[in-house]
């Protein structure tokens, strides 16, 4: 199986973003990638005047175009993230399709970013988005999978959960900063994927040191061993990564983690 | 608030063994520690017959010695692990010891270390240990602490729930080996730190390459950042580290993780 992590370099103009991506999914297919995955918020900038303007309901052009940058190039493909409208609310919601560009999983964000770091960043998400409530597997013919978004990995019951639920691989737009990046994105992909024995794919948007928000990029996959099986830099690329999940079945064998959890004494679940 | 991590080399005789953490102990506390920590298994050999011969009921050698060791420095002390015995049963126990020499808190290792990793380390510690069943928090005038050994560090629930019970500082005599130490001994203080927003101090025998059981050694204080505050070499020491615990405070107002959790959507406790 073959991933591709498009650490593409958004703009301010939807459509300039969508027809970009468009041309590196097609890309990517003809690297042969199975999987193609989008950063966080790939449509847009990542401030919240921007989520605001740019929110569409899932069905409308961007939904659209990915359910169809999917389609014709018969890949799977992990939408980055969007601003979902619904309702009156709005949510950090990534979407997933299948080769047919079927829609398979939606995840809304689930942990909003709100952060002040005296000297550094300063984001407030939840002044804009709402939160989902929904843990996010999905079936593909390589096995199950798993999606949360950015801030989510932060919180390890999460990321347990998902890989409870039989994830193989963990799909994870987002889209860190120039704070947190260089201090927390290895050692966050790392820890997770360490501590549930699986895969994990960081997708984020490449580098822009004159946007409003710059992403750290460094775009990453994470093996079931807890080390770097693929890392990108600043710059907009297509990083491809082959995955082999009988790495994932043998670490769990010589290292039983996942069994020697103590579900006797602690219990984690939904509620 | 000083700690002393005392990174002690221990051999296969336990009296020489409690004799050489008196001197540690001693020396930690005329460098002005205010808390000393001995490592994982300190008084014996870590493999499973000495775990057998060694084992002592709490109140007997060890645990006496551990007790004058406190009471005579008037030093909190941390007292690693020893094989402890309570009816038919052996568990890893760590006991806690306030500056009168006064039990304040037993943790016994609630996740047992079974690996066979090919072409590296093997190890059965469930052949001869029974498991701990209870989150360790303890008080004490610098705040409340909490207590772990070794592998408990991998779950994630167990520091979780120790970090929600209350803890600053989880303390944890370790014994990480030439395979594990090296892939994840790091990743893994650094990470549980990060997630809970707390100081990690992590305290391993000395490197003997001699031994049956090589330990990593690299004895490590981690910070509620997630970097590194403190770290040992392979050889012998008594490390020491400033804590302030100004710092979790401040870290945990910028960056409010342990109030984001989504308790609402999901629940860790113990049963």
């Amino acid at each position: 199986m073959k991933i591709a992590i498009i650490q593409m370099k958004n703009t301010e103009d939807k459509i300039y973003n969508l027809n970009h991506a468009k041309e590196l999914v097609s890309e990517a297919s003809d690297k042969g990638a199975n999987i193609a995955i989008l950063p966080e918020m790939f449509c847009c900038e990542y401030r919240n005047e921007a989520f605001i303007k740019n929110a569409e309901p899932a069905g409308e052009l961007i939904w659209q175009s990915l359910s169809e940058m999917a389609a014709q190039n018969s890949i799977y493909l992990v939408g980055g993230s969007m601003p979902e409208a619904e309702g009156d609310k709005i949510y950090n919601t990534s979407f997933v399709f299948d080769k047919s560009g079927k829609q398979i999983a939606r995840h809304r964000k689930m942990h909003l970013f709100d952060i002040e770091v005296e000297g550094g960043q300063k984001f407030c998400e939840s002044d804009t988005f709402s939160a989902g409530n929904e843990v996010t597997v999905f079936d593909t013919e390589f096995g199950k999978m798993g999606l949360i978004i950015c801030f989510d990995i932060r919180f390890p019951e999460l990321s347990r959960l998902t890989a409870l639920e039989g994830a193989n691989i963990i799909f994870c737009p987002a889209a860190f900063n120039m704070t947190t990046g260089p201090a927390h994105w290895e050692l966050l992909f790392r820890s997770r994927a360490c501590e549930n024995q699986l895969f994990f794919c960081g997708c984020a948007p490449a580098r822009n040191i004159d946007g409003r928000y710059v992403s750290y990029a460094n775009s990453i996959v994470t093996d079931p061993w807890g080390a770097i099986a693929a890392l990108a830099g600043a710059s907009e690329e297509i990083m491809l990564c082959d995955i082999d999940l009988n790495m994932l079945r043998s670490i769990r064998r010589q290292l039983p983690l996942m069994s020697a959890r103590r579900d006797d004494v602690y219990c984690l679940k939904t509620i």
